[in-house]
């Protein structure tokens, strides 16, 4: 047995999220499928973590066991002959058998994209939620700024999650321009359901001037979800990287647990 | 009547092309067929020219003539309300009686996106074409340059198409890098059918070694398709923008034909 590394770009238009569903088609499914068609069996391909219907990854990460001989780094050509065109394998490598795509995260970083301009694009229409408003941008700047360090988000987390522990650590956020769009780069210890796109949505009615600059402070302060803006579109989220700790125990050191 | 000049961006993938089919779905028919919802009869759209099935546009060019009282600037919320999210009005504006999107353009700039890396976008890929080769870029730079000028492009053309004239000017041919993808911008008096994707599909084989640098010179001096390279895929290309002169005089004068 060898624990495999996979290193996952998908266009999540056409897919019910990374999670295997019943009834509809997960990102997971297709590539746990390719596997099997491989090496026979029946393996359980573990994300960095969720991505909900219609969100993308640039490089989402995973892992699961190769019970054959197929070299690690071959796994790559393997699957993508078999992966339908919207689900492409980057980089397949062996990591060491305890390595965990979850368990060993040590931050995420999520791009959320707008598309800022009188008209909606046809293009990159699932790619983007379009913005039509004058935005100030200074002030979304300042915004973010509310965001990082350690804090209880519970109010940026869908009401239909249940987590319990609703505090997480931002390290960055920042806000770039080109030309018509506007990309927004979040990197955290790791994002509660919904919590992007509930900063996407807010930001926007920030920057519109629809809500005042301290309204993620106040949202952090009252753990109120009313204060805050829409849930913004999933097409205009991706997955951007995941960095890893180098062991567990480094994990566990950096967050004080040993 | 009134003369009205529209402005779209579409995303090609999911129609024959821009020119009414009898079997598939054209986009100068769901355009047309919106304008028809709109203020009855049977309008005729021209564009700026053809764009091939899975090509797209930034911002192609077209006239129809206005029989209702919606005001110029109106019909793109008009039209952008009744026609597909990858069919976009950009704008709508009046021009005079006699202008014509085919016939006062002077010239047309196309973009093709190449996706230079060693696995295929999951992303982009209806929007690039994948080239998993190392490319030496200056050597692709070199070559463009022969495109310049006033030349017999007949070695360029689709076998299916019989233009009688096939001299064409190209004003610039010119390559960019965005990290992983790769831009050729190429500006000329007008095109000839599957030009720019022959331009493309013989740059790429230019770039890895298989075809020599003076490969287009050639082209152009023998006449012959067999020296150049594939017609490169029509996802990578883009009518990127189209620009007109003021008069059908200005036009003539130019082209020394008064």
């Amino acid at each position: 047995m060898e624990r495999i590394r996979l290193d996952i770009e998908y266009d999540g238009t056409n897919y019910c999220g990374w999670q295997r569903q019943k009834e509809e088609l997960a990102i997971q499914q297709v590539i746990e499928e390719a596997i099997d068609k491989t090496q026979g069996g029946n393996c359980t391909v573990e994300g960095s973590g969720r991505t909900d219907a219609g969100v993308h990854a640039l490089n989402q990460v995973a892992h699961f066991d190769s019970t054959c001989t197929i070299p690690p780094e071959s796994w790559r050509f393997v699957l993508n002959n078999i992966l339908p065109p919207d689900v492409r394998i980057l980089k397949s490598a062996k990591v060491q058998n305890d390595w965990h795509a979850r368990f060993w995260v040590k931050d995420k970083t999520y791009k959320y994209v707008f598309h800022n301009s009188r008209v909606n694009t046809a293009i990159k229409r699932n790619y983007s939620f379009f913005v039509p408003y004058r935005l100030d941008e200074d002030k979304m700047k300042r915004a973010l700024e509310d965001l990082i360090g350690e804090h209880d988000f519970d109010a940026f987390m869908s009401r239909k999650s249940q987590k319990e522990n609703t505090v997480r650590t931002i390290y960055s956020a920042r806000l770039e321009r080109a030309r018509d769009e506007l990309y927004l780069y979040v990197t955290g210890s790791g994002f509660l359901h919904n919590m992007v796109r509930t900063i996407a949505g807010t930001l926007v009615d920030i920057g519109r001037g629809h809500l005042s600059e301290d309204t993620f402070k106040k949202a952090i302060e009252n753990k109120d979800r009313i204060i805050l803006g829409i849930t913004a579109d999933a097409g205009g989220l991706f997955l951007h990287h995941v960095n890893y700790f180098n062991s567990m125990e480094e994990k566990q050191r950096a967050r004080g647990e040993i």
